[in-house]
């Protein structure tokens, strides 16, 4: 119990990342539409909330993570308004290797978290699983529509909502086993993250079209 | 009483054809746009249940249909696998004309189901036709909005969300009549899928514009 | 106590023209895009109810207000039918400028009561202003959505969502004085109105992208 403070905020933490990857994402696409202020916040708030949003609209689970916490809707204002300067130096600093371990992160917290949602709102397992996976993905997804493209994870044939469909696999199976919830929960976020890293190292593709 | 269980059957049979019309529209739509096994997969899925989550989410009503049948689902994600190699067979098997009996078969089902969960809900009439319609047809919208599309029935000029109109005020009308709730659901869902055969029959088109 | 119908139906006649320009945004975008009736009603009815009913979702609040008032579908569906007739005599009668103030004046309407509306939910503050920023732009948002277009109000530079945000700032404000909740309604929602016609009048737009 004495280590609860510690266990919240590293989750805390993670979840700043996965949020603010989540806002990247969508200051990168809302700015390559040449949006205006409304737009570049709107953009982001969708590609860092709508997967989480959408999920507990299914599961009719109120109230919405980001109305709780209204801090991190702020944060994103924040950020909205000092995008085209934050931009430049995010770009110095930060590599395309950072963004995209930290959006791996992301992606395995909010799939298991999805996943752990719908099992504790009694979902079937497949059902769950499925809500891993509308977590994970749908952010970028409502990003793209709002952005009038093609969702990007529908597309490119890059296994990344497959990771985070073993993962939220891997998490129920665990379900059935005697390991505790919070192992269940970080190993197979951590096992997401990883098969995501390792398929982006590789470039992997799915080849699901048959070739000409 | 007795005759429940093959009613059940009969609508379960009708359920399953109306969601695999639906998805194939979905599978169809998704590999049109070259999408791979994850927006196949996604694509279909909300061809075949966009219509009725829309409704539900409106009328707050929980469990959604596919939440509590995962079976649906998972057949879906089975034929999103296979879809490849399947959509080949489904072609030199399936005419062109028994896709539509059967979408249209899907459509009068849809669309009185719609109406006549919205009117147990104690919704207005006028609301309770457009909950049918809605049911019929935002399948498909949704699946060309995610495909980056102008949705097809809405400019197609063809009178297919109109069949499911006139079907489901069909059934309204007859909820003021002595016939048993069954009649009602039978021949309202009958007469949309005749209507809608018939003017596919004969080409139909409302002109809405004035023509230049 | 004695001048509650007064009130009531001055806020019905202002919903109505707030209800109407919204529906009307959507008659000329839905026209544009080619649109069958079908595409035009229902275009025209999210553009005018599209708003409220996200932020109702949102809040999972319940009957939505099209719902419980379906006169105004009937109303849009009457006057969709009527559209093309109605649009040339509409264009000939009604000046932009009569559009342009009507449409002022349901953004001010709108922003306010989707404040209000949340607060009265107990959202934190933050939320509610963008719950009122939602209210009055995200029926245009998802008009431009079905009909295939990036959001105008995302993507135009205008100070729209932003007259709608800093009235919704005014009205959170004015809580915490002893002023009445109706003072606080009307003069923000005033002020909304005044300041979106102030901009357009001055033709404002905030340079957010670095210029070449």
């Amino acid at each position: 119990m004495k280590h609860v403070p510690v266990h919240v905020s590293l989750i805390t933490v993670i979840e700043i990342v996965a949020i603010l990857v989540g806002a990247l994402s969508g200051f990168v696409e809302a700015r390559r539409k040449r949006m205006d202020i409304v737009g570049v916040f709107t953009v982001a708030f969708i590609a860092a909330f709508g997967g989480g949003t959408l999920r507990d609209i299914l599961l009719d689970k109120r109230p919405l993570f980001w109305v709780m916490h209204q801090e991190y809707a702020i944060l994103i204002f924040v950020l909205a308004l000092l995008a085209t300067p934050l931009m430049r130096t995010v770009k110095q600093i930060i590599s395309e290797r950072v963004i995209v371990v930290a959006d791996a992160i992301g992606l395995g917290l909010f799939a298991v978290a999805g996943a752990s949602q719908a099992l504790a709102a009694n979902m079937p397992i497949f059902i769950a699983s499925m809500m891993g996976v509308i977590t994970g993905i749908f952010g970028g997804v409502l990003r793209d529509i709002v952005c009038n493209e093609v969702p990007m994870v529908f597309r490119d044939g890059k296994p990344y909502a497959i990771c985070a469909f073993f993962g939220a696999w891997m998490y129920i199976g665990l379900q059935y086993t005697d390991v505790s919830d919070d192992f269940a929960l970080w190993t197979s976020a951590t096992s997401i993250t990883l098969l995501r890293l390792l398929t982006w190292k590789f470039d992997m593709h799915i080849h699901y079209h048959k070739q000409p």
